[in-house]
C-alpha cells in the first residue's frame, strides 16, 4: 500500500479503531493457549476492544494464526491484519545455544546465518515479529537473563546486534524474514545486586558509553521495533522515559519504527510509583511515545479520555498508530495478511538437515573449552572405557528456559551424541545424581506441591543412582560429569545470590572424584557459574551453555577430537559471587593493583580475593597451540587510521580457528579510560604448522569516548595497542594520536 | 590577626613561601616516625620545600609537635606556624567504638560528646586537625571502610556528621576544640563491587539524593576543612572534580574552608590517566580549588611554573594560600603556636575516669543484641559457670584498625570486664581458638616472612587450645564466645569477597556447639558479617563492633544485666555477599515482590534468597518488650507540617531506652521514590510498665525529594508514615500533602 493510502486508512479510522491498533493482548482472549511471561492479572477487557486490538503475542503455529487472523479479518470493518509478535529468541524448532553461548562464538556471520534460519521457522509458523535480539549488556551474572545477552562488551555485543537484526530481517520488505524487535531498551542489564527487575541507576556517560551503542547498532541495522526495559533510567520506567524514548532514540537515532512495552509494563508504572492510576500510566507512556501496551488494559481505556480532555494531542496518539500501521505495510500483511505461514511450509523448513547442521556448528563453536590439564581432552574413541554421569547425561533439556517454541524430543543429548563416538563396551552411563535437592520453586509457575514432589529421583532411584555410579566409575578410564543449573534457574527472573553447581551435583563430583581417573566436567548453564572449587578437582571443563537442539552431537564433535574448541568467552567468570559485578574494561583507579608504584596494602584489590576473574574475557583454550609474535604497528603517529599486524602460528598437529583479539587503552583523558578495550577481532584458520599475518586498521573512530564535554571524539595522546588470545594474555605497542 | 594584616602577611609571601602552605608532608620528613597511611615511594622533595611546608601529618604528642613547631619556626622568615593535622577518627587516647558502632548508638548527642573528650585530648597532644568525621553513606559490606561510617542512611549519617563537627569544633574560635575535616568528598563509599579505591559511577540524582546530605550536615555545621575522595564522580577523580569542589562545595554550599587532597590523591591522578605528568595533575587539582596537596611533590615543584607560564592565575593560588592562613589564624596559631598542647597538659586529659565512663557508656549504646532465644541473656553473676573463648576473649585488640593513636595496653578486655561479675570458680577461659587460618596478607604492611610466622598460635598450642576448650565446655553452663574479624581485615583497602567469620573460627564455634549448652556469641567486626550461619549454631548474638578501649566492661555490663540493650543497626547485614550492595531504603520496581498483585516467578526478587537483609536497617532487640500502639495522625491532610503520635509502652520489669523511628513512602512521584525513608527518631527512656506518647512532627522539608526536573521540593499527593522498632516492624498510616 502506498503511503498515502496509508494515512486515509489511518484517517479513515474511528478512535476505538485506532487505539486498538497500540494494544497487544495474549493468545488467551483469541482462544489460544497462554504463555505466561509475566504477572497473571485479570485485565478487565472486553470482547470489544479484543475486536479491535492490533497484536496478538505469544501465539505461533501456521494454522493457529491463520485461524485467528480468519476470524479476526472478518470482524474487522478496515480488514487490517493483526500483527503476531512471538518470543523467539535463539531459535524457533531448530535451537541455537543461547545467546550467551552465540556470543562465545565471536562469529556474527555465522549467527546472521543462524538468525536467517530461525527467521525462516518463525515466517512458515505465522510470527511476523520477535522480541530479539536482546542486547542488553551483562555485567553481573547474579542476573538470570545474562542467558540472553552476548556479553559484557558493547563491541561485540554491536556486532551480534547487526547480525542478528540482518539474519533475522534478510529480504524483509521483499516478504522475506520476520521484523526483528530489538530490547531491552535500555540498561536493564545493570540490575542492582544482579536481582531481576530492580532498579538501575548509572551516569549518563557509562549510559552512552557501554550501555547503549548495542541498541544503536541494532537500530542502524534497520531493527523495525524497539522494546521498552523495566528498570528505571535517572528515576523513570524506560516506558515512560521522555529521555530515552523520545530525545535518544527517536530525536537523537532517528529511529521511527514501533516502540512496544515489555510485559504489562506500562501498567507497572503504577507499582513503581510515577502514575497514579491507568490514566496516568497511559499519559507517562504514550508521552514517550511508547506505541503498542502489551497487555494492560491502559491504552485501550484510557487514551481516548485523554484526547477528550485536552491532556494528550490527538496527533500523537495518530503518530503511534501510523507507525504500527506502516508496519504491518512493510511486512505486505495487507496484500497477504498471513504472509506465507502454511503448515506445509512448516514441514518443509522445519529443522531440515541443513538447520541441524548449522545448529551443530554454532553450537560447536560456542563452548569454551576452560580446562584442559595434561592434555587429556580431546579423547580417543573406542580406546578407553568413558563413564558419562550426570543430570544433563541424557537429558533433553539442553534448550534452556527461553526455547518456548523449541520441542525437547527434537534435542540430541550428550548421550546420544557419545554414541557416535563409542560402541556399548566403551561407553557406561548412568545418571547417578538428580538435577536439584530442593525442586519447591518450581511452584513459580503454578505446579502444585504434588506435582513438585514427583519431579527429580525418588529416594530409592537416588540411591541406587550414586551406588552405580560409584561401581562404575571404579571400572572407567575417564568420567565424565553433564553437571549444570536447572533450566529454570535462569532465565527472566531467574536471579540466584549463589551462582555455583547445584550442592547436590558439587557433592556427587566429590564423592566421584576420589580416584585418579581422568575427569572432564561439561557446564550446561545460562551464566557463568563460580567454578573456582571444580578447576581443583577435575582435569578439563568445558562450558556448554544451553547448547541447543545439536548440543549433544556437537560436545562429542569436541570431546573426540572431531572438532577443535574455538569458541571464547564474551562475558568474565568470576572467582565468586564477592567480585560482583566484573568486566574487562574496568577502570583506571588512582592506585592500580599492578602498578611498581604502589605496593603494599594501599593498593585497589580485595584482601581475599584476586581482582581479575577465575576465566577472563577472551579466554578459551583449543588442542592447538597458537603463537603470537611480531607485533607491529604502520607508524608510531596515527593520523586516521594505524595498521597493526601481528603474526599467528599454529605449532600444532591440527588444524584451528583462532580469535586475535585488539584492545586499546587510551592512556590519558579528559575523563578517567577504561584499561582495555576491544576495539577488533578476526577468526583466523590455521592448518597444522600454519603461521598467517594478521592485519588490522585501528580508525580514529574506534577511539572515539564520551569526553568530559560529552562529546564523543579521539583525543590526541598516547594510546596502547594490546593484541593477544584474550585479554589478560596480549603483545603491546604503544602510539600517540596526533 | 586581623583579616587586613592577614592579607598583607600573603602578599609579603614569595611565591616558594606561598606555594609551601600547600603543600603536606608527613613525620619522616620532620624527624618523626612515619605512620603509612598510603603508598610509599620516593617524593623527590628536597629540604628547601621542606622548610616552607605549611602543614604536618599524622605526628601528634605534645613534645613531638612542639618541638617540630619550634624548630620550623625558628627558619620561618615569617613565623606562620605549622599546621598538625592528624587521623583521629574515633578516639585518640581514649578509645570509642569505630563509628559503625556509633551509628548503631542512635544517639548523636552523645557523640557530640564523644567527640569534643576527643578533641580534648587531640589539643592537648598538638593536634590542629583532624581527619574526621567521615560521612561516606556504605551500602555493601564489603568496603572496608564502612567501619569508619555512621551507616546507610542519609538522614542519619547527617546527623552524626553534625554532631561530630560541633563536638570536635567545640569553642574552636576561642581556642577550643580541634578542626574537623570532613572526609571523603563524595560518594567514595560506593566503589564498585565494594572493592576500595574502585570506580564510583552513579546519576547525579543519586548523588545529591543519598550521598551529599551527610558532608552538607558537615559544612553546614561549620566544619573547617573538606578532604577529597580517591573516587572518580562522572569520570574525574574527586581531587580533580570541579563539579564537585567548585560547582557544589564552594559555589553551591557556600563552602570557603580548606580542601586538602587524601593522601597523594593528586599525583594519582595521573595513574587515574587524566594527568600526563606532576604539571597537569597539579593543573587539575588546583583548577578544582583543592587547596592543599597531601603527601605529594606536585603543588611544590609545579605551581610557580604553572603560574608563569600562565596556564593558572596567580588569583587562583592566592586564594588557596589566603584559606590555609585563615584556617591558621582562625585557630590561633599565631598568637600560640603550640596552641595548649603540653604534656602536663596530656596526662590531665588523657584517659580520665570521666572519659573512661563515657567510652563504657558509648560503646554500651553501640552494641547490638541480634538474637536472644529463650531470653538466655542477660546471665545472672556467679549463678552458672560460663566459659569464655575465642580469639577475642582476652585481646586488647577492641580499638580496631584506625584508631592510630590509641592504645593496647589501656583496652579492658572482655575477660577483665567479665571478671567484675564472676568469680573464678564461675569463670572459665582459654583462647581455645586462633584468630585466622593464615596471616600472609599482613605481609602488606612489611611484615617479613618469619614475622608472619611467629604471628598467631603455634601448632601445638592451637591443639592444647581446643582441648582445654572441648573439656572446659563439658563443665559450663553457658559458653560465650568472642570471635571476629582481625583488626586488619577491615579498614582502609579492607575490602573482602567473603565477609563471614573467619574459618578457622566457623570451625571451632562448630566443635564447640555440640552439646546443649546456652551459647552467646560476642561478634567483633569492622562491618556487617554474614551470620546466616550462626544464627543457627547459637542461642544468642550481640554484635560489638570494635567496641574501643571500654569494651570489655560495657560487654560484661550487657551480658550480666547491668545495662540493656539499645543499640539498632544503622547498616543492613546481609544473608550473603551474594545481595550486596543492599539498602533499606531500595526503590519501588514495577513488580514488587510484597504486592498482592505480582504472584509467581516474574516478580523482583532472588531465587535462591530473600530480598531483605538477614538483620534490618533499625534492628535491634533488649532485654524488655515495648510495644507499639495508636499511630495517630494530627490530620489526613497536611499542609506545612503534621504531628505523628505513637505510644509506646514497656511491659518488661527493666528500664530500657527505646528508638523510635518514623519512615515515609512518597506513593506516587515525578520519579520512582524508595519504599521507606528514615525522618526522623527519637530516643525515649522507658522504666519498667511505663507508656509514653511519643510525638513527631514532620514538615513538609522532610518530604522534600529531586524531583524528576532536578528541584529539591515535596509534591502533593499520597504519602505514608510508618513508625516503629525498625525499619520492617512498623504500624502504618497514610496522609496527602497538599
Amino acid at each position: 500500500m502506498e503511503e498515502k493510502k496509508l494515512k486515509e486508512l489511518l484517517n479513515s479510522l474511528t478512535w476505538e479503531e485506532k487505539i486498538g491498533q497500540l494494544v497487544q493482548l495474549s493468545g488467551d482472549f483469541f482462544h489460544a493457549d497462554e504463555l505466561a511471561v509475566g504477572p497473571q492479572k485479570k485485565l478487565g477487557i472486553d470482547q470489544k476492544i479484543v475486536d479491535q486490538v492490533g497484536s496478538v503475542l505469544n501465539v505461533t503455529g501456521a494454522d493457529k494464526t491463520k485461524e485467528i487472523q480468519e476470524r479476526y479479518l472478518k470482524k474487522s470493518r478496515h480488514k487490517i491484519p493483526l500483527l503476531f509478535m512471538a518470543d523467539i529468541i535463539y531459535g524457533y524448532r531448530t535451537i541455537f545455544p543461547i545467546p550467551l553461548g552465540l556470543g562465545a562464538t565471536w562469529n556474527p556471520e555465522l549467527i546472521e546465518l543462524a538468525y536467517q534460519q530461525t527467521a525462516e521457522e518463525s515466517k512458515a509458523a505465522g510470527a511476523h515479529v520477535t522480541f530479539a535480539p536482546m542486547v542488553d549488556l551483562v555485567r553481573d551474572a547474579r542476573w538470570g537473563r545474562c542467558l540472553e545477552s552476548t556479553g559484557e562488551d558493547p563491541v561485540l555485543n554491536s556486532a551480534f546486534a547487526r547480525a542478528m537484526v540482518t539474519g533475522l530481517q534478510k529480504d524483509l520488505l521483499n516478504g522475506g524474514g520476520i521484523a526483528a524487535c530489538v530490547k531491552h531498551f535500555a540498561a536493564y542489564g545493570a540490575a542492582e545486586g544482579g536481582r531481576e527487575y530492580n532498579t538501575v541507576d548509572m551516569s549518563e556517560r557509562r549510559l552512552r558509553q557501554d550501555y547503549l551503542p548495542s541498541y544503536k547498532a541494532a537500530v542502524d541495522a534497520g531493527c523495525q521495533l524497539v522494546m521498552t526495559s523495566f528498570n528505571t533510567y535517572d528515576g523513570m520506567p524506560v516506558t515512560g522515559n521522555k529521555f530515552l524514548l523520545e530525545d535518544i532514540l527517536r530525536k537523537e537515532w532517528g529511529f521511527d519504527g514501533v516502540i512496544i512495552s515489555d510485559y504489562a509494563a506500562i501498567q507497572e508504572l503504577i507499582a513503581h510509583g510515577v502514575a497514579v492510576n491507568d490514566r496516568e500510566a497511559a499519559k507517562l507512556a504514550i508521552e514517550a511515545t511508547t506505541d503498542i501496551d502489551m497487555k494492560t488494559p491502559c491504552y485501550a481505556k484510557e487514551l481516548e479520555p485523554l484526547i477528550e480532555a485536552g491532556e494528550i494531542s490527538a496527533d500523537l496518539v495518530d503518530r503511534s498508530v501510523y507507525r504500527v500501521l506502516k508496519l504491518k505495510n512493510d511486512l505486505g500483511l495487507f496484500e497477504d495478511p498471513y504472509r506465507g505461514a502454511s503448515s506445509e511450509q512448516e514441514e518443509q523448513v522445519f529443522l531440515t538437515e541443513e538447520k541441524r547442521r548449522l545448529a551443530k556448528k554454532v553450537s560447536s563453536e560456542s563452548m569454551v573449552l576452560l580446562q584442559n590439564k595434561h592434555d587429556i581432552l580431546p579423547l580417543k574413541p573406542n580406546k578407553e572405557k568413558v563413564l558419562l554421569v550426570g543430570p544433563y547425561g541424557d537429558n533433553q533439556e539442553l534448550i534452556g528456559l527461553w526455547a518456548v517454541h523449541g520441542k525437547r524430543e527434537d534435542v540430541v543429548t550428550i548421550k546420544k551424541g557419545f554414541e557416535n563416538y563409542l560402541d556399548s563396551e566403551h561407553l557406561l552411563y548412568t545418571q547417578g545424581c538428580d538435577m536439584l535437592e530442593d525442586y519447591t520453586f518450581l511452584g513459580e509457575f503454578g505446579a502444585t506441591k504434588d506435582q513438585i514432589e514427583q519431579i527429580g529421583l525418588n529416594d530409592q532411584t537416588k540411591e541406587q543412582e550414586l551406588t552405580n555410579a560409584l561401581a562404575l566409575a571404579k571400572q572407567a578410564d575417564t568420567i565424565v560429569f553433564a553437571l549444570g543449573e536447572h533450566t529454570m534457574q535462569s532465565g527472566e527472573a531467574g536471579s540466584r545470590t549463589e551462582i555455583t553447581l547445584p550442592k547436590i551435583q558439587q557433592e556427587f563430583l566429590q564423592k566421584l572424584t576420589v580416584w585418579n581417573k581422568k575427569t572432564v566436567l561439561i557446564v550446561i548453564s545460562g551464566r557463568p557459574l563460580v567454578l573456582t572449587k571444580e578447576v581443583e578437582q577435575v582435569d578439563a571443563i568445558i562450558q556448554a551453555w544451553f547448547p541447543g537442539t545439536e548440543g549433544g552431537n556437537a560436545l562429542a564433535d569436541i570431546i573426540f577430537g572431531q572438532t577443535n574448541t574455538t569458541g571464547r568467552l564474551s562475558m568474565s567468570f568470576p572467582y565468586s559471587v564477592g567480585q560482583l559485578p566484573i568486566y574487562y574494561s574496568e577502570f583506571k583507579t588512582g592506585r592500580p593493583l599492578t602498578s611498581t608504584t604502589h605496593k603494599g596494602r594501599f593498593v585497589s584489590k580485595y584482601l581475599d580475593s584476586p581482582n581479575d576473574p577465575l576465566f577472563s574475557f577472551g579466554y578459551g583454550l583449543s588442542y592447538s597451540q597458537v603463537d603470537y609474535s611480531g607485533l607491529t604497528l604502520s607508524s608510531k603517529k596515527m593520523e586516521e587510521t594505524l595498521e597493526v599486524s601481528v603474526k599467528v602460528k599454529n605449532s600444532s598437529e591440527r588444524t584451528t580457528v583462532e580469535t586475535v583479539q585488539l584492545y586499546v587503552q587510551d592512556v590519558t583523558g579528559s575523563v578517567v579510560r577504561p584499561v582495555k578495550e576491544l576495539k577488533a577481532f578476526k577468526k583466523v584458520e590455521l592448518t597444522a604448522g600454519e603461521e598467517k599475518e594478521v592485519v588490522f586498521t585501528v580508525t580514529r573512530e574506534d577511539l572515539k569516548f564520551y569526553t568530559k564535554e560529552m562529546v564523543f571524539k579521539a583525543e590526541a595522546g598516547e594510546f596502547i595497542v594490546f593484541v593477544g588470545a584474550n585479554v589478560k594474555e596480549t603483545q603491546e605497542q604503544s602510539f600517540e594520536l596526533v
